[in-house]
């Protein structure tokens, strides 16, 4: 016997019943048929990584799992080299470079992994947790196709998981930095760390930080907020960073892409998509487009997908070119919230579509040839385990939330009949013939 | 830049290129397919288990990979109780351990993940590996249905996945405990661990453990031996174990279930299955039934499917009665060896079933229309990224194996067409009713 304690949840490693778990999988192949319906092709990475290629990507150092052999013996601790990949894009970064010469380019994944993270499990954070991950990478420019692109293969997937309204909002990282540069500043990389935080402190947090760390002046903040403080749902909302009257090379160049974007996505319902100029993202490697998707009427909730476009993330590993561009759906995050509020409804805690009963003197042959016959015709068959009372048959369909029970003719009698539970009609049945 | 070592594949842990890839997501997308035609439903459980429960099962210590926070903080040390776990059986027993009153049984699962083992990797031995299991566990005695379904389950699985012929060999714990206590042997358990070494050291070598280890004398020995020589395909085959004229209750439950499982097996091509009463499985925990499963043109190469009933190890963890049933398909050990042997010609790097090109005078809103359309009608279709020279984007194309191109009508001429890169042949298309 092993302590109660031992059996328990551990907080941060979600798992479901069967019947959440069977929705939870009818999503992921609901995703991966949109993925697929771009052409993008399916990757799984190892889980582990070595450690060095974990930590380059920035302060995730208290965030990583590394493994260790329980029984480490003398002289193999060549597993404390690796740690579990704690996102899927630096895993996918360095697939790419492995094998590079056997890729084609543009090359273009999808990925659906767990990932793992050490850190304090709270609303919408895990410490394991699936994610389903689509990038592109080249070994020249990406054209802004992708950009555009992307945005709204993750619309589809909301669409098709049925998650209630999202909104993307939308930036671009040239736009930031070309605009401060644009203001004279020199440390741009420093205000767009510091403008990310705006969620969290607000405005004037924002300007207290952007004064006291890098030491701006009361006129170029104020720009700074400003810019921060445009959004819109058209292309031309590029004009209005023009009328704030700054201007530079890398600017123009940035918001011709938000353009190009935004224009692509003016198809699609009004308000699904949001340019806004105070996204940042926080990671380091994203260079151009930057996308951050959160539930529209939960805006308080974490967000539950992001990505963008990383010029020197996997060229970095090979000191070569590589762009990439990719985006990340938090899938556990947004499952487990769904559960939480109640809006997954589970009916059947099976896939069966049909269960054959053991009838009082049937044989078992005579049940399993029923099943079998069922089974090759392609529908989802249970045979009845054993010969029990009929009512403890029906009882145990019923529990299970099986739609349909058969009973199988018996001896002389050639009829079989078919009992639909859902709405208690029964007719006659022939194996050969019959659908759920 | 990366060190070069550091890109490299880590030994043990597989990882495949998209065209394989899409042909291991076939496979496991066929598995789920035969396991849920019988009625299993799926769950995952949580990669990480407390070290305790793992260590219940047995000397496993070496192999486990236990979990640790990289940059450790003071009075966090919670995390070195977990580790990955190394299988999906003993997860699954504590998955049911733990939501025991939300489940209904018999709990009928299936469950294909990953799992880890610190070993040293050789042939068909993996640090990372995917397992598909399936298991019945109930809150009272399991009937023999079970014991006969799950190798038809593994039958059809393999014929589905076309691996080649494969021969399951079947056996019962109670024959060889009762056989052995039969002969007045009271270490029947100790037995049975040496008699499952055969393989490895031969008849002679069983032998000499039986002699020098349990001190049995040689008439016992030569029994012991006889019983491990019989093999038979049809349930009959427990008269030649009768014929050894060894007696006791035990073995007379044994011989009654391996008939009934080899009887229920009759229908299957000869050679599929074959009782066979050498075969012990090494586990602790099996207590009737056992299966193990090889390529049958390829006796030396690991066991690719095992299994069988244990009737104690749930209810350990509780002090129930649970007993079980289950096997293990190892994923990972298959596929591995068929693409080594060049058994997997993958031919496409893309699911990708046609590509619409953008021909030279084409708007972006024009290709990009056509595709929008194409992928509504349920096709896989990829918009070409950019407007290049049209040898470029055939190349592409044939680069990653998709088999059609599309190219949009443009300006005034309404006709679209289409090529087949297989056949070389060229027609009309409509997007609006073309299907690939």
């Amino acid at each position: 016997m092993i302590e109660k304690q031992k059996l328990k949840p551990i907080s941060g490693f979600p798992e479901w019943l069967p019947e959440v778990r069977m929705v939870e999988q009818a999503w992921i192949d609901r995703i991966r048929a949109v993925f697929e319906s771009y052409g993008f092709a399916p990757i799984e990475t190892r889980s582990v990584e070595p450690v060095e290629v974990l930590l380059k990507q920035g302060d995730t150092d208290k965030e990583i799992y590394a493994l260790r052999r329980l029984m480490e013996e003398e002289g193999s601790a060549a597993e404390a080299d690796y740690a579990l990949h704690y996102d899927l894009t630096v895993p996918m970064a360095r697939y790419v470079a492995a094998h590079l010469n056997d890729l084609t380019f543009p090359f273009k994944r999808y990925q659906i992994q767990r990932a793992w993270r050490g850190e304090r499990p709270q609303e919408g954070r895990f410490r394991e947790f699936t994610q389903c991950d689509i990038d592109v990478v080249d070994t020249r420019d990406i054209p802004l196709h992708f950009d555009a692109e992307m945005p709204t293969i993750v619309y589809e997937v909301m669409q098709a998981l049925d998650v209630g309204p999202t909104v993307t909002r939308i930036n671009n990282r040239k736009v930031l930095e070309g605009f401060y540069r644009g203001l004279g500043v020199e440390q741009a990389h420093e205000v767009i760390r510091i403008v990310d935080k705006q969620d969290k402190i607000g405005a004037a947090g924002v300007s207290k930080m952007l004064t006291d760390e890098l030491l701006l002046d009361e006129g170029t903040i104020a720009k700074v907020l400003e810019l921060a403080e445009i959004t819109g749902t058209k292309a031309d909302v590029v004009e209005r960073v023009r009328a704030l009257g700054v201007s530079g090379e890398l600017l123009e160049e940035g918001l011709d892409e938000l353009h190009f974007v935004m224009k692509a996505l003016e198809g699609y319902p009004e308000g699904a998509f949001l340019a806004d100029l105070s996204v940042a993202r926080g990671l380091a490697y994203y260079t151009g487009t930057v996308y951050e998707v959160k539930f529209a009427d939960d805006p308080a909730f974490p967000t539950i997908c992001g990505g963008g476009r990383y010029e020197n993330l996997v060229g970095s590993m090979l000191n070569k070119h590589l762009p990439g561009i990719g985006i990340s759906i938090g899938l556990t995050r947004i499952f487990s919230k769904l559960v939480k509020d109640g809006k997954i409804a589970p009916t059947r805690k099976t896939p069966t579509e049909v269960m054959v009963c053991h009838l009082p003197g049937a044989s078992y042959e005579e049940v399993n040839a029923v099943a079998v016959q069922l089974r090759r015709r392609g529908i989802k068959t249970e045979q009845f385990h054993e010969a029990r009372k009929l009512k403890q048959q029906l009882a145990y369909a019923a529990n299970k939330g099986i739609p349909h029970v058969w009973f199988p003719a018996v001896g002389e009698d050639g009829r079989h009949e078919v009992k639909n539970l859902e709405t208690g009609e029964q007719a006659d049945g022939d194996p050969a013939t019959w659908t759920p």
